[in-house]
């Protein structure tokens, strides 16, 4: 009989995702879509990344080394060095996108059944990775009513067990925005050494930190470095998200030299891209400077839109470029779907992302939503008119 | 403790890229590699997708459709409909390489534990895959003496058990060339059918066959529908392994829908990649009548010139571009390192890959290597020539 596998049925279909053939059926039928929904920013790529794509000097599109092209690690390795991260190129496996960073570290340390310790809610694709390892992971609730705010760092303890293999971070927090201090990590770090696990740094929002103090890397933590493995991606850094490349970096030479044998089963990860990724390195500081101011405002302007709908609230995200609304809504998902499918205000609608996706624990953030605020200022504007005029009008709200 | 997962030290070094480190010192020495090792054609991409590359008309490397860009997926729908095969794009997911598609085919039909039946010598990576899915692979062995070829279909029948979840056919077949004839598939379907279990049908060769008959596609297939998975890659075809873009067919809507999940989890497929794959689809004829042309030339030198060196014994492929070799050697890894690390004639050597890895049955293979004729004529020449001088030189001949 044609049977699919435990994993194909447990796996949710992605909450930032499973809703486009909506939005795209309301596209259809001429109704502007404003997509909040997904980490797609509206920003150009810098001008050295397309140039590289144009000048591609190759007759043939060639399998590279599996870790990565050497020139590319090494300037990775380079850009690592200049933010205060010790790394050598050696230290790095270039990964056909953050998601295979993250699908390819829980595959090198995690047995099924075994558990990693993450902060809720979390990113929603862990879950995926989690799922296809047969990983079980165990929830920190942080709440929105008081801003997401990290419980004391001791408390992190107590969710550790014999099967506990690593606690995983994301720093800044996707979907919350949550900083994590220098102060903060040390104190983790202290937990990590105490049971000797894993220390999974996702730090792939590192250059979108609104706080004063500069970003604090996971790799800069002392007397762990053979716990822990950074998690990155060019795709937020420098707008380039359709390139799929990240990386891998960790000092522990047996988890990369395992890590290198999954690399190797898939080959490599696409030349251009990599290419085009070693390119992006030498993206100009105004670049950035610009792209974070832009991403302040957005945030300001969105937070403030939000917060003057009544019944909705969202605190202020520190980092990243998403924000988790609680909405006066029955049910979140079914609320995003009607704005999609009954839904338009002058012609125009918002897509958002489901925010219990982002949670572990059943029947939590049923009412809530993650916002991306990737699109200019007044699109951000008519989004958000968008969301409070469908609030207004949606039958199933709750105040 | 830090440990590493089960399924990280079972999964082998890569027999076709573990000996890299060893050939990137020899040309550190100033010898010169012939690369037989990894099927890397030496032909230049299409000019029609460097062209795409070079004129990449985006201002943001931004996400695509899970799925794929529709654009590209019609276009692939339109190329198989030109080759006898019923595919609408909706039954199509366009994946990042053949390697994922392979793997997303056993994510959705294997539960850890169950069964998929392979011919002997197979693809080694379809092990790391299976690997990773906890999936075990049953050989059909076939053998070197004579020719590898197929045992009669009916034979498949024994390899079947309740955990048998697939028979996954590489056609033409790498490592050993082996084609599958129209009546073969025929009565395959037949078994297939009668446990109703899937077909999985690697056909990333498909344009590699040197017989008189076109290639026969499993999805040509009637009254199994349901049941076929095929697996494809633009690497081969177009001589774009670089670009890593494959994709999975299937009328099975069910499969498909699964498929689906594992793909948004890690969100899409690289954009410029995808822009080169699309453009590919229009590589003229004449593209395909030379490649073929050539690689014709090159088997027939290869593999007269293998046959004429005492000891050394290989069959004619009539697809793909492999060869298996049988050696007159002690263990052809150990050969394959001593090539590398010891030998050079006149500042030349040849790099190959041992095809113990290629086997699951152990203690099989260890006297063969796959030699990969992607080599101009005149490289295969030398290539040989120092193959057949190594011989001579190295210490544990056995004849």
């Amino acid at each position: 009989m044609l049977t699919l596998s435990q994993k194909a049925i447990e796996l949710p279909a992605s909450p930032i995702r499973k809703l486009v053939p909506y939005a795209d059926a309301a596209k259809k039928r001429g109704v502007k879509v404003f997509h909040l929904n997904i980490g797609q920013p509206d920003i150009d790529s810098p001008k050295c990344v397309m140039d590289a794509i144009h000048n591609v000097n190759l007759n043939n599109l060639a399998y590279t080394n599996s870790a990565g092209l050497e020139s590319y690690r090494k300037g990775l390795a380079n850009y690592y060095n200049k933010i205060g991260i010790d790394a050598d190129y050696s230290d790095i496996i270039v990964t056909t996108s953050g998601s295979e960073a993250v699908l390819f570290a829980l595959s090198v340390i995690c047995n099924p059944g075994d558990e990693v310790v993450v902060m809720e809610p979390f990113y929603t694709n862990y879950r995926a990775f989690a799922i296809q390892n047969g990983v079980t992971l165990v929830p920190i609730s942080t709440k929105i009513d008081d801003g997401f705010q990290v419980p004391p760092i001791e408390e992190f303890d107590k969710y550790i067990t014999p099967k506990t293999k690593a606690i995983l971070i994301c720093n800044p927090g996707n979907p919350t925005g949550t900083l994590y201090s220098q102060e903060g990590l040390e104190k983790l770090a202290q937990i990590v050494k105490k049971h000797d696990i894993y220390l999974l740094s996702d730090e792939v929002y590192r250059e979108f930190c609104y706080s004063d103090t500069p970003h604090f890397s996971a790799m800069q933590l002392k007397g762990i470095e053979q716990n822990v493995l950074l998690l990155d991606s060019v795709s937020k850094r420098y707008s380039m998200c359709g390139a799929r490349i990240g990386c891998v970096v960790s000092k522990n030479k047996e988890v990369m030299a395992a890590m290198m044998k999954f690399a190797q089963a898939r080959l490599c990860s696409p030349v251009v891209d990599q290419m085009a990724a070693e390119a992006a390195l030498d993206t100009p500081k105004e670049y950035f400077d610009a792209v974070k101011a832009e991403y302040i405002h957005r945030r300001d302007v969105m937070v403030e839109l939000l917060n003057n709908i009544p019944g909705v609230y969202t605190p202020t995200p520190m980092g990243a470029f998403y924000t988790i609304a609680k909405l006066p809504v029955d049910d979140a998902e079914k609320f995003a779907k009607w704005m999609l499918e009954e839904f338009n205000y002058n012609g125009e609608t918002t897509m958002v992302a489901p925010a219990a996706g982002f949670y572990a624990t059943p029947g939590t953030g049923t009412n809530e939503v993650r916002l991306a605020y990737v699109l200019k200022v007044e699109d951000i504007r008519h989004a958000i008119k968008c969301l409070e005029e469908g609030l207004k009008a949606y039958p199933g709200r709750t105040v």
